[in-house]
């Protein structure tokens, strides 16, 4: 049976694909959230009929999106959470916290600049990333026993 | 026995001490994580050693306080996290989602300002408050079955 | 330890009552959803603000009343539910079945023209009783290991 | 893997032919109860022997269904559960508790006049949807992202 | 917080009595089935009324006793069965093998004769004891290290 | 999936014979302990050494028997007891509790002499057969909603 | 309720006495496994009776011990293990990887000269320490939020 | 499905290959830990960048590895841990511990010189054998029933 990997976090880069890219040739499968922002914050109410309330146009969507998001961190063997440059993204931090709850394998990317920040996340990882290369190499050598270089 | 709540998140405001005060009277325990920023920060090389490297310095702290912070989401009937107006907050957002896998009931505690970023945790949440004596008013209905006013 | 009982449903009746005046002396602990209609229905704008749609109107309502119904059941040795006369009684079932999930030692309490309609309910219970008299003759055979008569 | 779906509650219209119909092509498979009436009234005493008495009668069929509806619903990733116009429909109300207890992701299909005597259902839901349609374009979109329209 | 003991199986000699009288002064507590043989075989028609056919008496006897049987061995720490000299005593070995399959540590008590067909329950426990007074033994040891003589 | 069985209890008829060729064609997968009978009780000593001591003879033989069985009732949907006209067969009722503590769908197949003997281990059950054409018929109605005649 | 804690491993120092009085104070409780070396050797066979062969002699012995071991460890909040500096020490490691399985808060305490050869137990662990007295602080800090010095 | 066995302990000597070319033609599979000595000692630093400290370059690999050998204990049926003459090797203990915490049936292998030291570990596996040859005959037996010889 392949690794199963769920990638969560931050959707405006190019990271999941380089993972997945540099992941080629190993047993492995990936899942991830919705990564159209904008089918992800209006999916609820393209569905389900319209909100005048944002709060409950939120509500319905993320609802649906949570169909998604914790089948796919319940079936994986490794939850990789990205946290970007930008934004709040505390849905990547609740993924990782929900992650760490079930025993999951976590492994966090992030640059070095967020370290302070993501001191509880990273406490809860077995690896703390900065380049999706380098989650290339873990999945690499988990599977394989080779390394870099 | 006692409604055990735990009190996630922010530290910087007097929130944990309204709700308290609040629930005075009421069939209630109360734990939180340790508020003292410093200590928190810190306790890891006060007790086992320096660190040159302050992820490391980071990370024997955050281990410590994860000894704490687990045993009091793990035994909380309500989980209560809040996200104030600074910060990334990371820290709550991960609380939110392991108390969320364990099936615990969450309760999230913010502004109208941050509806949009909180959504996916507001999802999972059984009640989405603006002030602590809100929170205080959902604890006073669900044991005693008295609504305010 | 008291044997904790979760008394689920209707809320029309004196049942509640009959069950835990019957069953006084005995080393028991009982735990009920809040019985007073109109504060159940209300709770979640009462206290959250008011809702211009039902439907979230009923929703944080009854989110709040999860709160407390669920750490009920979930606390609970056996689950007693009651099906009335009157209508659709469908959070009744839902109890059940979430009592059920858990390995709860389930009690049904309902009259000989609901059987049909109950059987796969029923099926899941360890008793089926008709009337509340019933039920503590049970309870006081499962502590004291006495018949009535 | 395919997404894992259990079809319970109401048989007597054709809400489960149109979803999984419309569901073509996608990377799910279906479960649901026997839907023969008949049959599932009376496949205990068929196979097993008659009983005098009608409780029993019901009781050993209803016993024989739990055997597939547990097993469909602890497989499941998602239920879907339909509320119908008629009937009593404990079963289904049933389904949905025991779904919700084991974390299924529930989606809750009713008309809106059944809103207000389900709200404790739909609480625990992730979406509720009036039409089949609207079941299969959440489908849709969570495997895909893809929104209707 | 006292070691919880259920003391499972054989209801015609005084084991049970010899265990607690021999236990006392250990912080221990015991719970047991009800040990009156008719109260066990008729409470069920006693209290939810008469069945003609015998099957259905004992079912609803049989389900009453579980109330008490489950509650006792899934709180307890250690699950003590007795196997004596006559009867199939198959409720005995079904307590066992839930008792196995909750994990609690498990002690056997049964005369030297019963070895072989009991072979699979044996290698199932953490001791395997001929006399009430080795279990007393056995309790005191693991109370307070003392061993016998 | 195919529906997952597992057929323990007696090995001296041919009532495992009976079910697998009963149930050709239909989507299922048996498994069934070692039921050799001299293999089963000998396998101990056979692999890992002779033992003087009978009790410790058995003992090796019913742990290596236990690694089987184990894997086959946890893996299994759907677990088969059958209780013959011989011998204690306690390793059945063992097998059954197991089961029952673990959710499984328990079916009991025995005669009608050991009703009231097997009452405990029948009232855990969601079905009691006497013949292994019932059980063909149960789990052919399960999967197929098809019954006999 | 005060925080549990289980002191595991060597048993030829006073490590678990300076923690114990270190404590005093604090809302804790202590539980250990026997540590009365002859007795933990002896306790199957003085109990149970004498064995020829030496392998059964310890594992009636070992197999007592567990119901000690596995009750304190399955109690704990926190499972403190130490290795010391003579010996095997197989069983430390065995309880660490039991407690690790669980999900407790794991505290290593060790000396320097172990931490290659420890790097898999002290991995899993919340911290790993070298002195009984860095145990104390931390439970101290845990607790109350107060730190050395 | 085949048995799935995680082969976990010393690295030194050719007893996985033995095991693995003897059972040739079972419906097995087989997962184990990296073992290049070097790769594992290693790859921590030699991916996530060096450390100045020997204790967190030991911590990061471990933690890395911890991600292949949790995985494969968690998907075994069956763990076979091997203690060999050398080192502390409390890596594999620790891997006893986890995999009887999580009820997977141990088989430990080791020389009759490790009895005493290892008799808790023992204690809870289902068979311990002293060659790699006596592994596969178990295998062999759980899988087809056939005996050696």
């Amino acid at each position: 049976m392949p690794l199963k990997i769920y990638l969560s976090g931050e959707i405006h880069t190019d990271w999941r694909e380089r993972i997945i890219a540099g992941a080629e040739g190993l047993d492995v499968s990936f899942d991830s959230p919705v990564t159209d922002h904008a089918a992800s914050d209006d999916c609820g109410v393209a569905i389900l009929g319209a909100e005048s309330d944002k709060f409950w146009h939120d509500h319905k969507g993320a609802k649906l999106n949570a169909i998604r998001t914790r089948r796919g961190i319940e079936a994986a063997d490794v939850v990789v959470v990205r946290f970007g440059e930008k934004y709040k993204q505390w849905n990547a931090a609740f993924d990782a916290g929900y992650a760490a709850a079930l025993g999951k394998s976590l492994i966090v990317l992030h640059g070095a600049d967020h370290q302070h920040a993501l001191k509880e996340v990273d406490a809860a990882a077995l690896a703390v990333a900065e380049t999706p290369e380098q989650v290339v190499q873990i999945l690499t050598y988990v599977l394989t026993g080779a390394l870099p270089g």
